[in-house]
């Protein structure tokens, strides 16, 4: 009797093993081939002033899809993937192709593809993690984004001393990647930062950033940025207003960023300036310089702390966040202003966040701005100032 | 030995219970993240006379994607949302992008995103649980499926009564979303529906809506509805025929709604009006009023039954259809005229549907229209009336 | 103890045997359900010459997503489905919308929506499959790739042959799918091939095909090919360099193909010729003829045979082939030239691949292109020769 029931059990062992290996063998293949995300978020502008300026400064207002994304990403031995869709009402984009090879043992780690290029603080900092619903002109003013190219970065753990550089097709601000004898216009941008972490409550970071773009003779676009809201009638940050638009030989840009990190506490700054080399040498802005710079202070009311990515070098929400409130403040600049031409805009945000869970979150913003500089009158008549509300859903899956 | 073999079997137990329990998790928690579906019609469009008029009324064809969809869905405690992407041939459109919290207990269902605007319940039947292969004429007319907003809806089982209130963005009708400010031009639409069960065959439902549309000083669409094909070359119900497009203040609308279901019967109609208010009141199409209405019946050759959904009051195929065949008749007009403009068009539509599945059905229909009114030479000329055949594959998954 | 031993098996065996047909029941669900792939290749170009003449012939270059892909799959009982979204930056395609009906045993397999016509071998290998980074221009000229219709198709093992037919919209070359009447303009295409194994090692394929397309009046498009590489700034096949344009009644092509496999060798070529009818039958264009050949081989450096799909009379990549390489040469003519317009290019391609697995591949070409016919000059001025490298990253999921 004990041995068949010893056969008994060996039997159905025998069939359970071979079943369950099975299903966790598909599980395995079926979650490495594709894994499918998304990221929504419904925002709300309302706005006055310059902003709306066409509309006499009256109330003017938007309620939109500011992100809706899908992804797909999977791994294959030491090569990671990912490709985000990025859609609009009723258009799409290939925000991001991404290859990632992780392969090298203490040796960077390569991306190509259509990728972020690495600078600027602010601009690096995911959409998903940001204190404030919009970021600060000078981070808009001066990062492409998502490019095709190719880049390497590492972290080295001792020395707190991570670097990123690439060699991008510049089709950014105007640029359309094609030089005047339609080959390639490049940009080669690149950034060296460097974090202390004292205990567990303070971390330091700083860092700095440089760009180089060649414009292949393409117009430089006029607009800047638009002065920390996403639907304006009207964007305040423009090198053209009251003058004209010029075509560019190359541009250069670089800046420097700091942050400061006291267990809630989160305080950070950048400047950053950009030049531009004008086709046409006798331009009278050949050589013109647009600079800019924020600071910004977030405090997670309910104490926890954010997560500062060493491999990124950047700051990312609190790890596992869910029922907690942020408070966050910011006063930016960024001026688009040459001797004859152009505005400059100073902008105050105050925002609050709630944090559902980590994928969920409400945003409520509100907004000051003032115009300045020879192009006003052109760009936004006598509504020097303008004030907006924004308010964010956000969800990830 | 029997001791050895309760211990072998104890820890046999209990390494399958810790691999069938992760095997379990994970397909849990994979499954709730991300649900990817799709709808999927084919279909094709014969007719001539009117619906071709331009070609002469010559026999004209087409032969199209009626709906590509892609639609994404999860949930995460009491809040649910659902992304539909439209694609056709060579576009995109976010169709919907809801998010629903189911949280209030005995409370309303709170949806806000881009959704579904809960007037008409031929235009809320969903495009898969359509007894004919378009919508009357007066449904296509009245509603604006898809927008951006917030509603709230409850359903009293004690009563029968269901009401729908939300608030939208007007970008339908030749609306752009904004007001003449650059706000947003809002739009008010409210449902409320009854129903009586009598018993397993009989259900009775009656209902009434409205809608409050403003315009900001946008042109009205013309057409107003195609005369229930999709592709035709002329689109036979335009209040412009003959005259002009106007630019409207607002427009509002209402319309009645009843159904008598007896088994594998349904018998249904609506009728609706619309009213504009023209930017310009001295316009002659100031108040001009436009009115429409439907009755239509389709029959379960095979005996089943629709399925009543109390939650958002209207039809649904029968649950678990499978290898049946139903019949369906509908009589439509549509009458987009005023004193020196504009067409009318009155339909009538024959079909055959049959289910291969829940998710798979052929459907065939046979359509005649006829159109009159002051605009009817200038939009068909002389061929006033028009036939078609329609003919669709239907598959989601 | 062995009773109650024997009992606690039971019962843990029976609660196993539950959750596990539970788990296994799910996971087949979901599978069959949907399931989600892709294609990702990153290609760069490089040119000089004729490719680049409108610079003056100088070198240019172009870095971009060649496919981007993303396909959703299934089956229910004998129905199969597959829809594949072609992106590019910012614009999205349906490239293939197939029902696959596979129920007939010993019968055809019917295909129908957005589907493949089944022409010209070289068109019909898959963009995974192909040994060289672009396809021949004849076969570019001739494939319409993928319209909607629907066809059938069989192959008998007992005599090697097959044969594909189908009828479609055509609105590939210029047609819009319509005809004079707003009816659908139609094509017709068949091929029949057949294929002798001779051993594991060799294997013969001969095929002929031919297609007739309807076009409506419509306008032929003047390029017919680019010259075997993607994104030149000139395209150097053009019945129209030099002269008009001309509207079709009608176009007709047929075709002939061979191939012949000795292991790791494939040698292959193809002969078509394209006879367009003008609108206007007093053109001198009317009853041109344009023809093109290529003859291509390649050659697994280790060892490893493509292999020969009979059910879809083409040939794939070696099965499970991983860490191999491949050279490839091919020499291609296409004459879009007639009188007193239109060019020909002859174009040489040396590729090399190195496939890293069945999914991944690097591949590097080097092509050299000369353009001849009374339309040189005004296409290319004297850059009459025309060199490119060019390079892809593959990536399937």
């Amino acid at each position: 009797n004990a041995k068949s029931n010893q056969d008994f059990d060996n039997d159905t062992a025998n069939k359970y093993e071979e079943r369950l290996s099975g299903l966790e063998q598909q599980f395995e293949s079926s979650s490495r081939q594709v894994s499918l995300g998304g990221r929504l978020q419904i925002d709300f502008n309302g706005f006055n002033g310059a902003y709306n300026a066409d509309n006499g400064g009256d109330f003017g207002a938007e309620l939109f899809p500011r992100r809706a994304r899908l992804s797909v990403d999977g791994e294959r031995t030491d090569l990671e993937y990912k490709m985000i869709l990025e859609f609009a009402e009723d258009t799409i984009e290939i925000l991001l192709l991404r290859f990632e090879y992780v392969g090298f043992d203490d040796g960077p780690v390569i991306k190509f593809g259509k990728i972020r290029e690495d600078i600027s603080l602010d601009a690096l900092t995911s959409s998903k993690h940001m204190a404030l619903i919009e970021r600060a002109s000078v981070a808009n003013t001066m990062s492409p984004y998502f490019r095709w190219g190719v880049s390497a970065n590492q972290y080295f753990p001792t020395t707190g001393l991570r670097y990123a550089f690439g060699i991008y097709k510049n089709d950014a601000f105007g640029a359309n990647g094609k030089d005047t004898d339609g080959a390639l216009a490049l940009a080669a941008s690149g950034r060296l930062t460097w974090n202390l972490a004292l205990d567990h409550e303070q971390l330091f970071h700083a860092g700095g950033w440089s760009s180089y773009r060649e414009f292949g003779d393409e117009q430089l676009n006029g607009a800047f940025a638009r002065a920390e809201i996403r639907e304006p009638n009207v964007r305040l940050v423009d090198y053209s207003a009251g003058g004209q638009l010029v075509r560019l030989d190359y541009l250069s840009q670089h800046g420097f960023e700091a942050a400061w990190q006291n267990g809630p506490l989160l305080i950070q700054g950048e400047y950053a300036e950009r030049r531009i080399s004008t086709s046409d040498t006798s331009s009278e802005l050949n050589r013109a310089t647009y600079a800019g710079y924020y600071i910004q202070a977030s405090y997670m009311l309910t104490g926890e702390h954010k997560f500062y990515s060493t491999s990124s070098a950047r700051f990312n929400q609190p790890k596992g966040v869910a029922n907690a409130w942020e408070i966050a403040v910011r006063a930016s600049s960024m001026d688009a202003t040459s001797d004859l031409q152009g505005t400059r805009a100073q902008s105050y945000t105050l925002g609050v966040s709630y944090y559902i869970d980590e994928d969920t979150k409400i945003m409520v913003n509100g907004i000051r701005s003032s115009v300045s500089g020879p192009g006003t009158l052109a760009l936004v008549n006598t509504n020097t100032e303008g004030n907006a509300i924004t308010a964010r859903f956000h969800y990830d899956f």
